[in-house]
């Protein structure tokens, strides 16, 4: 007999997670139970991931699992929020034990790092796809918005920018870039690192994960400023340096780095955080200004104020 | 140029919704912020709803919407929470402006009506699908689970049941209930009424979305007890008694009515609630036993031991 979709819950998706937040109630029941401390507010955000649109049909379960909480753990970390809890709506065209399997322990394995717990959700029948829903907590009004950006504010991202699309299109890279680039693309690395140096420094952040220009471009519209970017500063690996490919830098989505804009007063922080954190490094790549939006470099300025970013429906 | 996702999200799902609990930060940004009262626990779950297997493919998208968010209302209900706050992860092959339209006016329809504010979430291309994460807020220790049920505690159902599977089946009914069963298959009422109800009196609960004998078999898991039911007391219509087609009360998902349980010290309080509330009746179906678990009638007793509910992934 076939699994029935409580046992299959029970079997696979129990235990997942080390929240420091346990709750009241979790998996089991109608709906899960969880108690928020009384000087913290909660941060929500729900992201979908279907095959063939978010990854490509022979991406494996294990990335497939990883990815999708990944990038919901991106959202928290743009609003500088940790991690606490999370739902999960898993939709198969059949069940696979052995993709179950690989699925459930990746799963396991990013909530384990990352310290968050699985405490309900559903299973379905249909094409593939995963639905997530992660919800942080953050001390009262501590949370980070895309509209707090001021001009003379300086424009920083984290890591590096385009390896993800690199790894999604160029399939002929040197070996160990194109590693770096597959893992970029299959296991972004949310960064909850920032957390407290967002709650300190960011007037405003975003995550990356419709490209550079069209992300930045939200922050600018909520925040009712320019900006300008400076190409040179780009942090992006030597292939692309080399190739003039800034494109799956500017453009490029699914990096999941964060963008972040703070006060010029406080930019000796950034120093200060690199010295500190060299896996997750900081880069100033430009200004927020009263208004416009271009990139600037040696040769040339563009104008990008009507570029827009990754469209899921089509330009 | 078609709409971009940020412009779809900003002209169809703006300000849906009249919740109580206006959120700190709503649609626009990485994530929503919400503040939760101090004496509150958060309750949140999930359900995806997919063409072609949760709802025909040719529902209509009024319909749809309706659905997709009565059925996580109806989650809520059975905690005995209030509803607050809610994510949408809508996915569809194409932006079809009309059917958006009518899909939109209709979750604000249910979104007013229920008093729950539309928070947040994505829109995806690919196979027409909605996933729902909703919170609810209930007093602390308040809520109710399917875990409480004793031994001689008296079973409880709201409505009438099968009414849905009827509609979904059975088009040659006569007119007026065929539109009775038509509006409980795709405007499912989440009974949200009982709240009150459920954290004065129930011991147990559960809302029957696979059917009336795999749901109450939960709660006699969870609470660790047994249960006979009562044939003749189902709340059935006139045309399910007739033809003696009870399987689709006991078995017929998608009725989103309650089941619990309730002290037998507490059974005047069914008629008292009765009395004030005829949209919304309640029915004494059967006692909590020690163990096992029967359907009893007059010519037989029938074990529902191995019995199950609507299975996701076929028996």
């Amino acid at each position: 007999m076939p699994i029935s979709e409580f046992s299959l819950i029970q079997k696979y998706f129990a235990n997942t997670g080390k929240s420091a937040y346990a709750a009241s109630l979790s998996q089991g029941d109608d709906a899960a139970v969880v108690a928020v401390p009384d000087d913290k507010q909660v941060v929500m955000s729900m992201d979908t991931l279907i095959a063939g649109v978010h990854f490509p049909a022979e991406t494996s379960a294990a990335d497939i699992a990883y990815k999708a909480l990944a990038v919901n753990l991106s959202d928290l970390a743009a609003m500088a929020a940790k991690p606490a809890w999370f739902l999960l709506s898993l939709t198969m065209p059949e069940v696979d034990e052995a993709w179950l399997e690989a699925f459930s322990q990746s799963l396991k394995q990013a909530a384990d790092i990352y310290k968050i717990d699985l405490i309900g959700g559903d299973t379905c029948h249909g094409p593939l796809s995963i639905s997530i829903q992660v919800t942080g907590l953050v001390d009262t009004d501590c949370y980070v918005t895309r509209s707090g950006a001021r001009p003379g504010d300086l424009i920083v991202v984290s890591g590096q920018l385009g390896n993800a699309a690199l790894g999604l299109t160029q399939p002929d890279l040197p070996k160990a870039l194109n590693a770096k680039c597959c893992k970029a693309l299959n296991r972004p690395t949310p960064r909850l690192c920032l957390t407290d140096f967002l709650q300190q420094y960011a007037t405003a952040a975003i995550d990356l994960s419709d490209g550079l220009v069209g992300d930045l471009k939200h922050i600018l519209d909520k925040s009712e400023v320019g900006a300008v970017i400076n190409k040179g500063s780009l942090p992006v690996n030597d292939w692309i340096r080399q190739n003039n490919a800034f494109e799956y830098a500017l453009n490029g989505g699914d990096d999941y780095e964060l963008c972040l804009t703070i006060s010029p007063a406080n930019s000796s922080k950034v120093d200060t955080w690199n010295q500190a954190n060299p896996d997750c490094p900081l880069r100033v790549i430009g200004e927020i200004t009263e208004s416009g939006y271009y990139l600037v470099s040696k040769s040339q300025n563009i104008d990008l104020s009507d570029a827009q970013g990754y469209q899921h429906f089509g330009k």
